[in-house]
């Protein structure tokens, strides 16, 4: 069939779509959610269809970026037919009935999702079947080359070269900010990218962003790893893996994870890590809250890491409450800078020097935890630090109280007197973003009473920053309502979690960043 | 944030979607997926952000139906601000995690989805997660229950309405074209809504469109009911259960039916029916392969009836080849004519005299079939048809063969003597849909040898029929591939199905037509 052009002015970045109408559809045989095949002069391609209702008879419409693919503009004739569903659809039903996939179909799968040619709707029934019935260690593989194959890559030339990932859960967690440099001052390689905050307070790159710039080009970024063996920067616009960005996107709205393992991998093997510390917090804070399920998932890193030529040794970690006091972009680089100027809150060092002793050790440094203390005592660590600043385009010399925090300042005190025995994520999450973070670098929260704390009635549990009045009085009141630390007291004046016929709920707090 | 409205021409059909900068979203906090809520003068509603890379700074691209929803035209300014989650998609995330749902969390689904509130890719994540871990009874009945309560309904007044509803599979399947008039002829009230073909051949409405308008109004339905007792229209326009249209849309290209139960028998109760008879074709060429299956779908459908005050009694039908011999629409539509008037083939005959029968039966008439088939032979059938074509707009003294089938006719004969021990519904469907059906109402086949008879080497195992010269050669040169009719000796040829590593394949026709 015929049609004639009509291109719509705006770029979805989304799904290859084409607008059909209804009668244009039937004719064609066409389905909301079919393929078409459309062809201009000796180019062709493969749209999705959107069947609108009272689109005009004759026309198709096509956004910006297709057109520009095609070669088309306003008004021009195309040619248009029903395409046969594509190879990587028969693939995300067969995952759907519960089977195990090919190497085969996976690569196919990946490719299509990379080239659009599936839909958002098909993208999410292939992840949440992923997740209800698990990736096989052979899907895992499969999917992690996949993911390489189809995006770019770094190369550093000779030698070990050092990663580390947390895979999250635990708010105020600026470990990378102090391992990256201790690991570069001891003399390794040490190409560090990272994530911006979904759901969270503050990724590593937001963290980052407050001492230097973070949005780099991989050229940028081998000179930065050339000239101090390490840099920090942002990984979400460099396309490694591009693949997965689109699955997070997904996933993201549907509270999933079934791509955890490849999805962290995949970007590991992508910059041309040959050695990486997994940190595993594991608590009632993290993500994983049990010590089961941390060593199932340290197994499967160690296997799918073997698998895919990568050395990978997990730590787990106290994951119980937040790491140090600060969180919030600025509140956490601050206390980062300041542990590498020697000190900050012990168990920020102790994570750092004991992380960074790990990835020592696995590249051969004997006692590695005494060669990271001497190079954070030694102050050779922020030095390193310093130079990686600069390297990305900061002030070397900047000073942690020069980091601007949140004009706006407001205490949270204790009503009663006791010791500290619960300290909600959630919650805190939900004042430090409802305070402006990530966006607002300044905004965040400083916790003054730790698990294990004695506080008394009137004393200070929190402070919460905000860049403006109306987000800090609105980060109060979140902080009143919910209340998020509990005293010795409190948990036995509520036993009955839920009543069923109301159903019992097994709520786990949904993070997404990496 | 106030954004500068941008419309954009065209009619999706779809959610409620925004187009917002990268710029404006990151200033918002909002990301991919996330909802936004949009005010101008007094109104607000949510759509769902989408970000463009390209998209001007301090615009907001709303598709017309949403501007129009909103009453907003180019160059008005809109507040705009991120927007909570929706309440159904907590809900959505729960049976992600495999719960089961209360009733007010469907409530809550079912509206979200009529409201556009939920993206496809929710809705075919929800769609995963309930065709994987299966549904409750309770969560049937509430399925059920919430789609009628969201469409509009049906009322015939007092006195039992009758209806019949194949849950598909097999080709050919024409019987409701019979029983309908045999039904009404016997003075019971039969309004028979039904669906258009989707993966399938033909549909019952695509049949009776051969004969006369299906496309009916809800006043116009009432009148044909009032004068003939009975209709054959198609539903898909009419309203009733419109989640469950939004469901199927989604599940189409997916190849899965997590909600056949209350997807057939909340479009029951919406056109008022009281007493059901459902037949569960069962076998090699229908969707129901075993008759464990067949069984407990059957035993099911009695509770959730039971549960929605629908009386139901199932038919288990022979379902190991197609249905008559005629497949397409008009084909069909001209079988069942025959049939009808005392013609036809006898396991149409059988199937529709069985059938009107038990529903007959069910209303208090003894010896239901003896009834039928007094309908039947008496004519009376063959009148009510004729009263309701009239009814409808149609012929009434429409003759079989003066329905217009395919002008293009080839015909396929055996290279071999032998018994027919295998038809494959899968490959004859995609023939005859290769030859134009269901669009081309014309186009389909005519099958000449049936399960068990002899053909000798040369012999016609089908007819195809075409409107068009090409779509007759393609649909001859894949009948000569697929070579879909077995005789006795073939299957001994080949007893290796598949070899793993390479996956043996479980593949299973996926049809989707109600």
């Amino acid at each position: 069939m015929k049609l004639t052009v009509e291109t719509l002015l705006i770029n979805t970045g989304g799904s290859r779509i084409a607008i059909l109408s209804e009668e244009s559809a039937s004719q064609l045989g066409v389905h909301s959610s079919d393929r078409i095949r459309v062809k201009y002069c000796k180019r062709e391609m493969i749209a999705i269809a959107n069947i609108a209702d009272f689109y005009p008879h004759g026309r198709i419409g096509l956004y910006e970026e297709t057109a520009a693919a095609l070669g088309v503009k306003e008004d021009d004739t195309v040619s248009v037919q029903l395409a046969p569903l594509p190879e990587s659809l028969f693939n995300v039903r067969a995952k759907l009935r519960g089977e195990r996939l090919r190497e085969k179909d996976i690569i196919t799968i990946v490719k299509n999702v990379v080239e659009r040619h599936l839909s958002n709707a098909e993208v999410a029934a292939f992840l949440t079947a992923l997740n209800i019935y698990g990736l096989s260690a052979s899907e895992n593989e499969a999917l992690s080359k996949a993911m390489v194959a189809t995006g770019k890559t770094l190369s550093f030339g000779e030698g070990p070269i050092l990663d580390k990932h947390s895979v999250g859960g635990i708010p105020g967690d600026k470990t990378s900010m102090v391992v990256v440099p201790i690991v570069a001052a001891a003399g390794f390689t040490i190409p560090k990218t990272s994530s911006r905050a979904i759901t969270s307070p503050a990724g590593t790159a937001d963290r980052v962003e407050t001492l230097c710039p973070v949005n780099l080009s991989i050229n940028e970024i081998k000179e930065v790893v050339a000239k101090t063996n390490g840099c920090l920067v942002w990984g979400g616009s460099l396309e490694l893996a591009p693949a997965d960005d689109l699955f997070i996107q997904v996933e993201y709205p549907l509270g999933i994870d079934p791509m955890l393992l490849p999805s962290i991998l995949s970007k590991k093997k992508a910059v041309g890590a040959t050695h990486v510390a997994v940190d595993i917090p594991t608590g009632m804070a993290a993500k994983i809250k049990t010590r089961t399920e941390a060593y199932t998932l340290a197994s499967d890193f160690v296997d799918l890491g073997k698998r895919l030529g990568l050395n990978i040794q997990c730590a787990l970690t106290f994951g119980d409450q937040p790491l140090g006091c600060g969180i919030g972009p600025a509140l956490e680089a601050r206390e980062a800078l300041t542990t590498l100027m020697g000190g900050g809150p012990s168990d920020l060092r102790e994570k750092a020097v004991s992380l960074a002793g790990m990835l020592l050790e696995m590249v051969g440094v004997e006692n590695g935890r005494a060669k990271a203390e001497d190079m954070l005592d030694s102050g050779k660590a922020e030095k390193k630090m310093r130079e990686i600043i600069a390297a990305q385009g900061g002030n070397p010399a900047v000073k942690p109280d020069e980091l601007p925090v949140g004009a706006k300042k407001a205490e949270v005190r204790s009503q009663h007197t006791g010791k500290v025995i619960w300290l909600s994520t959630e919650d805190i999450v939900r004042i430090a973003r409802e305070a402006g973070a990530p966006r607002e670098k300044g905004a965040g929260i400083v916790l003054f009473a730790k698990l294990g704390e004695t506080v008394h009635k009137g004393s200070v549990l929190f402070e919460v920053y905000a860049e403006r009045s109306s987000k800090l009085a609105s980060a109060i009141e979140l902080a009143e309502k919910l209340s998020p630390v509990a005293l010795t007291k409190k948990p036995a004046e509520k036993m009955v979690l839920d009543q069923v016929p109301e159903k019992v709920s097994h709520e786990k707090a949904f993070m997404l960043d990496r």
